[in-house]
């Protein structure tokens, strides 16, 4: 009855080290960063939070859009539910020969700095995805950014979160709705 | 007989010149602009077209959206059907002191001009509204502008049109879609 008994116990000491194996590799997976590796679909034609301009390398204008979710967390002023997806979409800021002439004609003199419009993506696209599980390692969402359609380096990834963390009291989102 | 001859040639007359009138108030209604009065419902919730930027006096950030029917239209590459509606919103254009902190944190030095985002509504909202028949005499197209809610005044909007009639040749719309 030795044997058996020692095989039963070489059996639940054996799963007892596959079940924490297998614990520490979930607490591992939790624990590391996860980034968002697909376009997430239909994102050019999510409602509009907001616009912005960024100077200096970036130079671009940018669109902020989001899904039903993400919008109506903004405007009822609630907390970002699971499955909310944040898009950044920017673009190079050219200046509007056309329009520039066309505002010259009306102001009866010409006009070198007046309009600026959106020409060639720029800079990529940058997504944000709520789930709260699958990316607690970076405060419950997921970061993305895709150059020419392809995801960036994990390295590159890594820069998101340090700069969202500084405003955790705001769910680490930076863009405010625009009324 | 004569009495009675004469009256119906009177009636007739009268017929003709009241339906001569008539023509001629509707024509002249034709050939007047006619102006939105109007905000169009749900115009916030519409999908994106474009970005832009003004600066001199205007001095905004401003966000063009379209109905279903003007984002089928671009995207299509056909021309705008009767029931398009195009609108304008423009937000002070603020720089972002949270947004800049973040950056110079990340660049390690300080940062002054990078991130601007939309503040305030400014300059009104703007819409055009297609309708070939009853914007005949504007190219077709219905021409709005709301300050505060309230549609500016007719000698304001006589300014719209001679403006976008220089691009005729684009139905009259500025704005191009962004990709």
């Amino acid at each position: 009855m030795k044997r058996p008994h020692f095989s039963c116990l070489a059996l639940v000491t054996f799963l007892g080290v596959v079940a924490l194996m297998t614990a520490a590799s979930l607490h591992a997976d939790e624990a590391a960063p996860i980034y968002v590796k697909q376009i997430p679909a239909g994102y050019r034609d999510w409602k509009l939070i907001s616009v912005a301009r960024e100077e200096g390398t970036l130079d671009d204008i940018r669109a902020v859009l989001g899904n039903d979710e993400a919008i109506k967390a903004y405007r009822e002023a609630k907390a970002f539910p699971d499955g909310t997806i944040i898009v950044r979409i920017a673009w190079s800021f050219d200046a509007s020969k056309e329009n520039n002439e066309s505002f010259a004609r009306f102001l009866g003199h010409p006009v070198d700095r007046q309009s600026f419009v959106a020409g060639a993506r720029k800079n990529g696209i940058q997504f944000m995805v709520k789930d709260s599980k699958k990316y607690a390692a970076t405060g419950g969402w997921g970061y993305a950014q895709f150059d020419d359609g392809k995801p960036a380096d994990d390295t590159v990834m890594k820069a998101c979160f340090p700069c969202h963390q500084e405003i955790k009291e705001r769910d680490y989102v930076f863009t405010h709705y625009a009324q």
